[in-house]
């Protein structure tokens, strides 16, 4: 073993060295960025490539333990799902294919910054995948498995080198199983997911004013008054926390306080500031119910409470959320007024200060660190605090100058339905941050993706989350300057099919949705249903309530075109990048004209199918306008089409009035985006450029 | 009590009035059929719908049991699947939606032959569900499953009374779980899908040469030497039996003897005609290794892995193969044949029968009735034991001749690849059997569609069964009349998607498969791929082995188009239906020419874009003259239909060269099959009539 723990000094020497290569020769030969999301810190192609088939063979030196050999098993399984080769019963003596070296035992419970390095050398003849630690094995083992694909000689690896650690040590996802209960089998494949990218964190946020998800045995009110049944044992807990922890992924547990906590007060009104009766919330939004921070009573409970949830929680951080308390019962409560009085406490944010002061000593007390929302900072607190941003890169920076660790979620709410683009874009390090010192940045410990659960539940949920949670990965993983967004996008849909393979249904959920909005229909009226969600997105940011026809609650079914469709339209943005395409060869690239005339032709006939379809399905029914819509401006298209291949110079009133129907059509409508109006605005202005096409840019 | 009773009493008299009436009434106003699949007995269709939303609940009056209450369970979750409706935390106590009421309890252990029947009626303001025992509530959940849909105001069901009870008392679906490993889940969801379309046998064939997959602890030598580590445990074989019971579902266990064992000799060769030693059989095909007949050890085991197993698979049937026996140890064998020759055995045949009397007694020492294949048939042997026939009606209708009970299997091997249609028509009572006296009939117990596992792994399989395994239910419980095809069609197209949204992969695992051959490909590629894959079928019946260019084993993945590919393709189909359409129409029909032409003109710009996948993907590459043949023929197609336009009338020898292309492309090539081939070459018939269009028929 002692030459092995030699070599493995070498390389990991090398690891620091070609990092320190890579981030100082942004000029130099671009680094093949292959298949791999996240990119990894260094990677040099070799020659050739390794063969991938049943003899594969995978051995184990070094230091190893029961959680790399699953690891192991788990990779020997999804490769040969990647591959459908079925493994050799008895695999070859002779030598293993992949030889996996670690030197000692990553931490019994994982920490914040562990070493999660990896070498991984493939050459035609084998592989060498060497780790301080399994934590690093694993992720090399998710970067193998990234590496395998078809080739013009059956599967293989290429050859290659790659130096990998991460940029930022806290890389996660957080899900709302509290809105929405999500059942064990999402959070599972999930955290199958979070491997996959390489993310480190699931915070499970467990408990809210529309229900209180964790069996509490001291206090079994919370879950059986406060959950409709809809629940996690401890047991369930802990086979999380395992299955976690089998994958390098910690888990943090979220008990949101004092707001967001309606639900706790069904079991216990006595913890409230208000006086009750209490009933789990239906709707969404913020409400009044607040604990009572002026009485002991209320913090000997959470005392005991966060004393069974650490028995539970192995995980060094406790997160106690903190954010949107409305303080509207603690104004209306006479005994708050004279206790916030009697403390010189001036204002509802210094009596939450004082809350989250004791929550930090309770939390402190069993031996956690407590994380709260950026609602927790204020100068009264320990610097042991850490803050999560919903606020942004700017709001984090402030935290770091004044000594707190924090991490980012602004920009990253998978719910707010931005493109995959835009959340790659956002940088823990962005905005003020940037302007941090090396010191300061250290507090910047990453950031975490987050599923607010107002408007999916298990069937949609992955299609929020996936594919475009991996470029988050990325942009927490990968070095900074890996950001060449058409690239992303080309990686992105590999990384998808993967996640596909791996059991996420981000991709099989949607036929199975618009099947249910169409009912026993005829293939033409599902084909036509199909082309129409295909090119529209559900409106973004907070909009859905303000566009909701009636107010969306809890007992609301989430089987509409909105909920179907993914957040991000594949099809619209091909056809407005198509037009691009098309104007930037001054209107002379006879294939993509070919493929815009079908494409509007699809369109254009599409709405006569829908509109029966609409006799039939109330749900369909529900997004004619927008059929109409597409029709509309198909015809639009068509128009601006035959005018540009006739020399365009169209009128200016034409132009007009075709540019003001496409924009009546850029409106939502059935809480739906018509994603290609912004191309056919684009072949409006061709045909009315007096050169016949001069390019929009 | 009594009251309900006495109801369900006059709703069963009626039950077999109106079967009655039905059967005798082929002439009268056609049964609604809804989107039902398998038709019920009768139907009547009332006035309005029953509104579901989120108030639906669900009442149990009368005798009710366990496996009742989790069966309305999984009704209420399947119900909340198919609409996203979350039901309400506290339903309404005011009256239930669906009230179900049961008289008494069906058989500990299911029987063959029990009470099935339900009465389901839908009204506009309720619905209720009698049976005589909890076997036929299920199956009338599964009734009110199919009826629910969406409807132009919301989720509905019409209002209907149904009368329903099977045609057959066995309706079965064989998996061969021994020459691919079939896991747990596939085995669940594959029962889920049974109780969909309402059979009631899990025939599980358990060993073969490649395998012997059940635990056995009183020889472990069995499993552990002849699985390769891929067995059921004993646990989980209750767990089986259990979820299958649930769902009125008997499990019938077959263990393949005296040939179809090569594994079982691995760990006791003692058992064996030939010396030894034995390996699992990696190759597919009928092989030699067959149990010694001529030894009491060999009788003195089985009888002691029978006991065993009798305690583990409690349903009455025991199934012990007998098929296929070459009987080569045998012959070579000096002392089987000095014990044949003193035992007055004159061939093979008879050293069979001799060694199924001897199984014979054995299962019924253990107190059950021995089920084989054909091959058990023999005069020796007594009535008790049943016949499962993959030989024929025939045959199947010689044995009830003779006094034994029979199954049909012929007809309906879904390994072979026939459409849906094929085994549509296939029926028990079909040719000989239709003859015989109604004492003969009732020997002839239903039938069993049957999944062999040379070409299918857990991946494709379901693909195999479903939804093709549903029109077998159909002809096994529904009235024999019931047989339109194209109406088949449409409601196979309906319980596909419900299938779907059970949990079967047969509609999801298409793509998955298809991005594995493609790789990292561009969307064109993609496209282009699936543009082809999507008219190709698998070649038919037991050419697989003969088109083979490599011998196919065990080892061999199933990662090719072929593997890929449903059986039956649904776009191929619909190209050669919509040619009829346009020829029917004297090729007049403007719509059908239009898609005729758009279709053709995606075919023939297709192989492009293969050329350049073929370049990346060995598994695309070896479909390449598949893709050429496809856009040969589109580019012949496009011609005639251009002739037929012009009027027709081309020459005989245009006409002879272009069937030639298309005959050459009718040949199958990387074991496909080019669907569309029929459809072109009926165009070139139109192309070629004098008369301009004449439609060939």
């Amino acid at each position: 073993m002692t030459m092995g723990r030699c070599r493995l000094a070498i390389e990991l020497g090398f690891l620091f060295l070609a990092s320190a290569v890579f981030a100082g020769s942004a000029g130099a030969q671009p680094m093949p960025l292959l298949n791999l999301m996240p990119v990894p810190s260094s990677v040099q192609q070799g020659t050739g490539s390794l063969p991938i088939d049943s003899r594969f063979s995978v051995t184990l030196l070094g230091y190893t333990e029961g959680r790399l050999e699953r690891a192991v098993e788990r990779f020997r399984g999804q490769l040969s799902r990647q591959t459908a080769i079925p493994w050799a019963a008895k695999p070859s003596v002779s030598g293993a294919t992949l030889i996996i070296q670690t030197v000692h035992a990553s931490r019994a419970v994982q920490e914040v910054g562990e070493d999660e390095s990896y070498v991984l050398e493939v050459t035609s003849t084998g592989a060498r995948l060497t780790a301080p630690t399994p934590l690093g094995a694993m992720h090399g083992l998710q970067t193998f498995l990234q590496l395998v694909s078809v080739s013009p000689e059956g599967f293989a690896a290429p050859a290659v080198t790659i130096h990998d650690s991460p940029r930022f040590p806290w890389r996660g996802l957080m899900i709302d199983s509290a809105r929405h209960f999500m059942p064990m089998a999402v959070i599972q494949r999930n955290l199958d997911g979070l491997e996959a990218v390489k993310m480190n964190v699931f915070h499970w946020h467990l408990s809210e004013n529309q229900g209180f998800r964790v069996e509490s045995k001291k206090f079994p009110k919370l879950h059986e008054m406060g959950s409709d049944g809809l629940f996690y044992t401890q047991q369930e807990v802990r086979d999380v926390i395992a299955y976690a922890r089998d994958r390098g992924i910690r888990v943090v547990p979220e008990f949101d306080l004092p707001g967001h906590s309606t639900a706790w007060f069904v079991g216990y009104p006595e913890l409230a500031s208000g006086s009750g009766p209490y009933q789990i919330e239906r709707h969404w939004g913020v409400f009044d119910p607040a604990m009572n921070p002026t009485q002991e009573g209320t913090y000997k409970f959470l005392d005991e409470f966060v004393g069974e949830m650490v028995q539970l929680f192995p995980d060094q951080f406790f997160h106690v959320g903190g954010d949107e308390v409305n303080g509207k019962e603690w104004t209306a409560n006479p005994k708050i007024q004279e206790f916030m009085h009697s403390h010189g406490l001036k204002d509802n944010q210094a009596l939450q200060a004082y809350f989250n002061q004791r929550m930090q000593s309770i939390v402190s007390k069993h031996g956690k660190s407590m994380i709260g929302w950026d609602e927790v900072l204020d100068p009264t607190l320990p610097k042991d605090i850490t803050i999560q941003s919903w606020r942004g890169a700017d709001s984090l920076a402030e935290a770091a100058k004044q000594g707190y660790r924090g991490i980012l979620s602004n920009g990253w709410y998978l719910d707010l339905g931005w493109s995959a683009a835009r959340h790659y874009a956002v940088d823990p390090f962005g905005e003020k941050a940037a302007t941090l010192s090396a010191e300061e940045k250290a507090r910047v410990l990453g950031g975490e993706s987050c599923m607010w659960a107002e408007y999916v539940d298990e069937e949609n949920v992955d299609s929020r989350i996936w594919p475009r949670n991996a470029v988050i990965a990325e942009r927490l993983w990968s070095p900074a300057a890996v950001r060449d967004t058409e690239e992303m996008y080309r990686r992105m849909d590999v990384i998808s099919t993967r996640l596909g393979w791996l059991g996420l249904t981000h991709k099989t959920y949607y036929d199975k949705m618009l099947h249910r909005i169409a009912g026993p229909a005829t293939p033409e009226q599902f084909a036509a249903l199909r082309n129409l969600a295909d090119v529209v997105e559900p409106v973004k940011d907070y909009t859905r309530e303000e566009t909701a026809e009636n107010e969306p609650t809890s007992a609301t079914p989430l089987n509409r075109v909105v909920d179907a469709v993914p957040l991000e339209s594949d099809q619209g943005r091909r056809f407005n990048e198509l037009v691009q395409t098309f104007g930037n060869s001054s209107c002379q690239d006879a294939g993509s004209e070919l493929r815009l005339r079908s494409q509007l032709a699809l369109w254009a006939d599409n709405d006569a199918a829908m509109q029966s379809l609409a006799q039939t399905s109330f749900l369909a029914k529900a997004v004619l306008a927008r059929s109409q819509d597409l029709t509309a401006i198909a015809k639009v298209g068509m128009a601006a089409l035959d005018l540009v291949k006739k020399g365009g110079g169209a009128l200016n009133d034409w132009k007009e009035r075709q540019l003001a129907i496409v924009e009546q059509a850029e409106k939502p409508k059935g809480q739906l985006l018509l994603i290609p109006a912004s191309g056919i605005k684009a072949l409006i202005v061709l045909a009315a450029s007096p050169a016949g096409c001069s390019p929009a840019h």
